[in-house]
């Protein structure tokens, strides 16, 4: 029980990173070609738990780089109460590691039946998700094996931005540089370990960030669930704002992941306030974004903040994994999760 | 410190939806004729904080009685990132009790001028984001003085589902019967007192649902958050499964709220799953659903699943306000809390 499986998994992504951008590029710019041939005008995108939080930032990308209106589908509209509804024009886009969710086969094909263009994003070339979608796109992640998804989400966001970027006839050299940052983040992985035993026991935690990270905040708070036996709850930092800052009381941990860019800017009225509440905050972020901050996990420069998002979670990862090896669970296989989840 | 303004606008509910049933649907009817005649065919919805869970039903009721591809926008896409998307044959519904917040004035406006057919659902018919819009519908609650929201959540839920019913041409009596309900459910206040208790000294609660009840779930999990100083944590069933189960040890607090119906039965796996793991949980909803759990809020029958949300929550604003009371705090005015959010 030394969660070897997910450390193996977590080091495996920058290569993911590469084999994407590598091989994997030409199978989305094909599928793009195809989509962009019928005129999407919509996007709809359906996942559960982690690609759920990948599925939220290609709603982010949908809007900032494809200037299409996007939402996230609540699949049990479908599954549980049978709707159907007129889904001509919707580009609709399932994210799912194993493809064998019942409750994203149902709702893609039913989409598929009313008129949507359907294109399955799996860890599964063969699943049948990938089956019943006129479009499917490989990940590339290879297995996982560690019931806590870390490389398979990675591996969807970074398809999800070629996809977008593909779709809306952007070339940018920026993402290819995204592997090596990957290393150096990873590279951090002692400072995590030091930062961790601040939560030996902490029995929640809060974890916050704006705009393209609000995933990651999202991630990050399932993984510490999934794992560590924590609660983690995640909130935009406008939604904290609206009511849950009340619960924030003096040296409540908090998690904020500040990118550099507008998003990161946007947090800076939470900031304020949690820090005026005397929040214990660990901030992830570049050198200026952890000044005064409780504890600081300094990152080096990121590049456009639309692509920190496959970054900004690594050390979140580690985090999670090294938390649960110190609390005496084991981050491989946590108790009572199974890796694929038959929901309906 | 007795917490009157939030017992006194629990209390009004009934009588606001008897005025929205009387004197407020004309002017949806009239609103709803208007926006079908420029036949949307797909629906965005933005709101914060409370708001959000009545968008979240609404985005139910939009692909169960209109049949159209429906989506919650995240509102940063255009305040942080400036984001512009083509809005045509789009209908943008911004709800927000104040209808002050800048972050929904600034999408609808974008929206607007984009080309999407833009409603705004508030309670201050003068309000910026009223003005803003080309189509607005005032839910009628009054003045609200508490800091956490209740009647203009419940006037929101029922003004969305009039002007959705409406929309799909449909007039259904069951509605008529949710005045006199809602008084048979807060008659049950002296059994949520007793109920109360219990969670003196609970620091984590969870609170999960599925379907239409999902937002009751939510905002419950808020409402508790906001008063209570609780880290209430809000999970649709499919999703705790995936994941979120793992925090789940013996005797931690789960708050349930079953309906009778689709979502009801599609809670039931969860339910097993929660009772292997001997967690505590108060079950809400009727007498069969209550059977078996470690304590039980019983509900009268309270008609078709779909207008359940509008009741179901009702015990769980009593709830909020007794135990913020029991645990020393003011539920009309938590700590760190205004009523007005003007996030970006």
């Amino acid at each position: 029980m030394d969660g070897e499986r997910m450390a193996a998994e977590i080091a495996e992504q920058p290569a993911i990173f590469r084999r994407l951008l590598d091989d994997g590029l030409p199978a989305i710019q094909e599928v793009a070609a195809a989509i962009n041939r019928r005129r999407p005008r919509f996007v709809l995108l359906a996942a559960r738990g982690t690609s759920d939080h990948a599925a939220l930032y290609a709603q982010y990308l949908a809007a900032t780089v494809l200037g299409l209106p996007a939402g996230l589908i609540s699949p049990s509209t479908t599954t549980i109460y049978g709707a159907a509804s007129d889904m001509r024009d919707v580009l609709f886009i399932a994210v799912s590691q194993s493809g064998a969710s019942p409750d994203l086969i149902e709702p893609l094909t039913a989409a598929r039946s009313s008129g949507a263009i359907t294109l399955a994003l799996t860890n599964a070339a063969g699943s049948q998700l990938a089956g019943a979608a006129e479009f499917s796109i490989d990940i590339l992640a290879g297995p996982e094996e560690a019931v806590a998804a870390t490389k398979t989400y990675t591996a969807e966001l970074l398809t999800l931005y070629l996809l977008m970027t593909t779709l809306a006839g952007r070339h940018d050299e920026d993402v290819r540089r995204v592997p090596e940052l990957a290393e150096h983040v990873l590279a951090l992985e002692p400072r995590v370990a030091e930062i961790t035993l601040r939560y030996r026991f902490a029995e929640q935690l809060l974890v916050t960030s704006r705009g393209y990270n609000y995933a990651t905040a999202r991630e990050a708070g399932l993984k510490l669930m999934e794992t560590c036996n924590l609660v983690a709850h995640a909130f935009s930092g406008a939604d904290l704002l609206h009511g849950p800052m009340a619960m924030v009381r003096r040296g409540f941990p908090v998690i904020a992941i500040i990118p550099d860019g507008p998003g990161g800017s946007a947090l800076r009225p939470v900031m304020d306030r949690l820090g005026e509440l005397s929040a214990d905050i660990l901030v992830v972020g570049s050198r200026q974004a952890v000044a005064g901050a409780t504890i600081g996990l300094e990152l080096p420069p990121l590049g456009p903040e639309i692509l920190s998002p496959l970054l900004m979670i690594l050390p979140l990862q580690q985090l999670a994994r090294h938390l649960a090896l110190l609390r005496g669970t084991d981050p491989d296989q946590p108790e009572g999760l199974t890796k694929i989840t038959r929901t309906r």
